[in-house]
């Protein structure tokens, strides 16, 4: 099932069905008015909202043109906004790209931070960017929806609160980090409003690309039309969605519609591209002395998508200009 | 005006009309059913809001008997939890403490940390420990909530986004703290679920003691029935919430309910004691050679209240016992 927030100029948007090939819409309002209410009475919509979304797949419902120009991201207020960095050749590369050393425990501990999740941005709306000189970078992750988590929770029955996944792209201010993650307490400024994907999908879409908390799918990133990365999102995610909601549960709950994401997805093979432009420079300074490609600027288009075995998109594209 | 939260045991609970004397309130779900949908439309409620407060402190409303047992926090469920470090005699004690030094910038750029919003714990409501040898410790604070603020705002601005204050108590686990930062990515276990006053109220509620985006009144903190702080929180909040909101703002906008923390409530007099007991512990440390204070165990009760200059509670008491 595929799921959306039409924008109608409310906050949260209003609750939309996707057909799976992604080409048709209906509303599902009834049901639950949006996505957060839908999670937060999850186990009683959900059954409706499979029906209706057979219906539409079966053409039963003839439901209306679906348009990702008019979407919010699914969840446009979300409680709680984890990204991870599970990936570890994009830990190993950044933190080279900034003359820092990958933790000790890279391998047995996540490593995780707190984002914001009030602003998420739709999946076309522009990057925003007062300053060219904040060296703007685009960062393409996997990312799962939560149900309720109790604290505690494990690896084990982490499956369980995966509710929906997608995409996204966690902008970040590569310009910004250094000073700040030097006062001790993490990003702020340095990342800004996350974007996400036109819809968020249960995980049955994926088939069996969806094992053991990971997706084993290419994710594709282009940048100003040229494709820059065909990353495989799943083998060398170290950490899996699993192992990171145990991370995150030892010390508290999360509410439902939290969303957790995987860290820029990045491949060792340097032929599968970059899903971030501070690993291309980092290689470009490794092979060449300097980094050759600059940072975002402004009218820089920034496209990123889930490809199915099969060559169709999985949860619609990400499509954002870098604006003033 | 006094906001609160009736637990009915909903997730975000029913907005409630909190009497000056916090003796009394008035069910307010008809104008706005909950917190955040009241600041989610603010300046149509409001003058709604305020019409049924002030009938209430008049008498012409009977209400019903407040009760702080049966609220939840005022906000739940947050979209933003930021919290800053403002006081900068915690910033340096509490470094001290962990052998890391302070910020070189500590005068001059706010420390801040994003928190998780997702789960907020009630006034009353036992405070959650797995592990004693986490070294569990309370941090009392002063909080804003936020109006909807757009990138890039400025302090001078800010007095227009804050629509009410409170005071919190950020639990901190001051054992996983060291490992977490060395990893470079900020708090994430360590800072488990924070726990709010009964009531938030609007800043008009403090006269003359909300000046320049600082609380002038006094927060006191109780360790098992014992006045442990009475710090002056106006004086030395160094970065006071309106040059915290011009921080926060520089790379993205905030939602209402956003809510913003001061950091510690700390004071160089060591007369006047302490918000947390990291700090008490710095002092033995410098006075007597090592610690002789431990950090909470089961059982442990932690009260935190603001006083007006008249000695009247402000917002109510968070009252809280250290659980399993």
């Amino acid at each position: 099932m595929k799921l959306a927030s039409r924008n109608d100029g409310s906050r949260d948007g209003r609750l939309l069905i996707v057909s799976r090939d992604l080409a048709r819409c209906v509303d599902a309002a009834d049901v639950a008015p949006t996505l957060q209410a839908a999670l937060d009475r999850w186990d009683d919509v959900e059954p409706r909202l499979r029906a209706r979304a057979r219906a539409l797949d079966d053409g039963l419902l003839a439901g209306e043109p679906f348009d990702a120009e008019r979407v919010l991201a699914p969840l446009p207020r979300a409680y709680e906004w984890v990204d991870g960095s599970a990936y570890l050749n994009h830990v190993i590369l950044v933190r080279k790209a900034r003359k820092a050393e990958p933790p000790a425990t890279l391998k047995t501990d996540p490593l995780i931070y707190q984002g914001g999740g009030g602003d998420m941005l739709a999946p076309r709306q522009a990057i925003p960017l007062a300053d060219e000189s904040w060296g703007c970078d685009f960062e393409g992750e996997i990312c799962v929806v939560l149900g309720d988590v109790p604290i505690g929770a494990t690896a084990v029955d982490a499956h369980r609160f995966v509710r929906l996944v997608g995409i996204c792209n966690d902008v970040s201010l590569r310009g910004l980090i250094p000073a700040e993650l030097e006062k001790g307490f993490g990003f702020f400024q340095s990342k800004p409003a996350t974007a996400f994907s036109p819809v968020f999908v249960t995980p049955d879409e994926l088939g069996d690309a969806w094992q053991d908390g990971r997706v084993h799918l290419r994710l594709h990133v282009w940048l100003n039309g040229i494709l820059v990365g065909d990353c495989e999102a799943g083998p060398e995610m170290h950490f899996g969605f699993f192992e990171l909601v145990q991370h995150i549960a030892k010390t508290r709950r999360f509410v439902a519609g939290s969303i957790l994401g995987s860290g820029t997805v990045s491949n060792e093979d340097r032929k599968r591209g970059i899903s971030c432009l501070a690993e291309r420079r980092m290689i470009e300074t490794i092979e060449q002395g300097k980094p050759s490609t600059p940072f975002l600027t402004r009218g820089d288009k920034v496209e990123i998508e889930l490809l199915a075995r099969d060559g169709r998109s999985v949860c619609g594209r990400i499509a954002q200009v870098v604006g003033g």
